[in-house]
């Protein structure tokens, strides 16, 4: 009864989402990301409403298998997990075909279908998600841009915005929020961050996190697009679509906790990083 | 060359401590929990400041080696991972002489050295660190109380406030907040996070979480108090202190971003959960 109890409560510290009422957005085989390592799948959702010629990079690498051998070499707890270039033995030399991108680590407001979160954000005027992935504005200029979460996908680059070009990040934790336009987020986990999570780590205060035994470094087996591989065996997926009612439930949720587990009320406030919205499996 | 623009650009993003001012705190090995897992050993502190009759059920069951074999069985990336009465086969019954322990959400804010974070929160009307662990006052109240926090280690009840027991929970990501003042936080983990994460998930939409395949929960090999360990072979840690001129500069290096690297400089805020003190291992 013990045990039942104990799953109850915290069954109610994550209420059931809301029956689907809209169908949920498919998300396209260009746009989807699927990288396997030794511990599974993670299956990342691009974005080129945000950052269109990243996203081309991305899938002009993957498709001449530049990704594929190489590892996570840099990997900081609660921080970032970091690859493409590697560090000491094997760095790879990235054709000519491929210079430095311009940033986009912005955007213009206009023309998004902007969901407002409904909460105060510490870092900007207004938050809330474009498409599912967690966005934020700045009305005065007119701006928008894609938020650091844990899972979002970014490009490194040197100290000039526009020096990335195929260095990429996986955020891992919170307290990211202070890279948000200054860095270029071009995507975010959708399946598998657990696998991600399992990645070895360095030490940040050693070499900034670089892993010094190279044994130690997880490797990446493949990093392909899913419009790349074989249609009968690439993975699907979709989007819980946002704006929509069931998006708004599942923030509500989230939200404002009335189950009588919360003895007492919490704040109703919530981040527009941990309402992101969920992704799944489609049925092909 | 490029590699090391790379790294030196994210080297800036992650500056280097202040040199060490004042002797750090070192952690009494009565407050030292150390677990080991396959995937290596997890340090935490735990917290009688804030939680006494937790932390000494916490050293009283580790004394008679009640985790040690048990699993961690309800695992939820982003969210928890726990353990303490496992679910199916094999769980334990709790000896008679533990009943239900009162809770300890919070305490009175008297006579607590209180380092205030010096940004705003959105949970809490003053946050900032008592003794290196995230925490957040009420002035109208006068209470106190500790932070839900990636790291923070409490307790899990049924509704009923006062019903936690034995069966505990990590957090592993952000987004958790929520449940602070519902729920006791008895203690944060100083070293081995990434031993944590990489605990193998449950499904939250399947079980709440908890993972069916008994073979694939993690295992806790040991669970000991420090002070019960061999004093040649225990480990030992120290702690930045809180308030400090070091913890201070420690929290303007987060807050305040003046690098080159951020060529738009980001919004001088910072939460509690991402500066905690950080620790380390003392040379005995």
């Amino acid at each position: 009864m013990r045990i039942v109890g104990y799953m109850m409560a915290l069954m109610l510290a994550s209420p059931a989402l809301a029956e689907a009422q809209t169908p949920w957005r498919a998300i396209a085989p260009e746009n989807l990301l699927v990288i396997d390592t030794d511990y599974g799948r993670t299956v990342i959702e691009l974005n080129p409403e945000f950052a269109p010629n990243h996203v081309q990079r991305i899938r002009d690498l993957a498709a001449m298998e530049f990704y594929d051998g190489l590892t996570f070499y840099r990997v900081i707890e609660g921080f970032v997990a970091q690859a493409g270039r590697g560090e000491g033995e094997g760095a790879p030399v990235l054709p000519e075909a491929f210079p430095a991108l311009l940033n986009e680590n912005d955007r213009a407001s206009a023309g998004l279908e902007f969901a407002h979160l409904g909460s105060p954000d510490l870092y900007a005027k207004i938050s809330g998600h474009v498409n599912g992935f967690a966005a934020a504005q700045d009305p005065d200029s007119g701006r928008s841009w894609l938020q650091h979460c844990p899972g979002s996908m970014a490009m490194a680059r040197d100290n000039d915005p526009d020096t990335g070009d195929a260095e990429f990040y996986i955020v891992l934790g919170p307290g990211t929020r202070y890279l948000d336009r200054n860095l270029t987020v071009f995507g975010r986990v959708i399946d598998g961050m657990e696998f991600i999570q399992k990645l070895n780590r360095g030490v940040r205060a050693i070499d900034s996190g670089v892993i010094a035994d190279v044994a130690r470094r997880d490797v990446i087996h493949s990093f392909k697009i899913a419009a790349d591989m074989p249609e009968a065996t690439r993975p699907a997926y979709e989007v819980m679509p946002t704006p929509s009612e069931e998006f708004t439930a599942h923030k509500t949720s989230k939200r404002v906790r009335n189950e009588e587990f919360f003895y007492r009320h919490p704040p109703e406030v919530v981040e527009a990083c941990t309402v992101v919205a969920p992704g799944r499996r489609a049925v092909k």
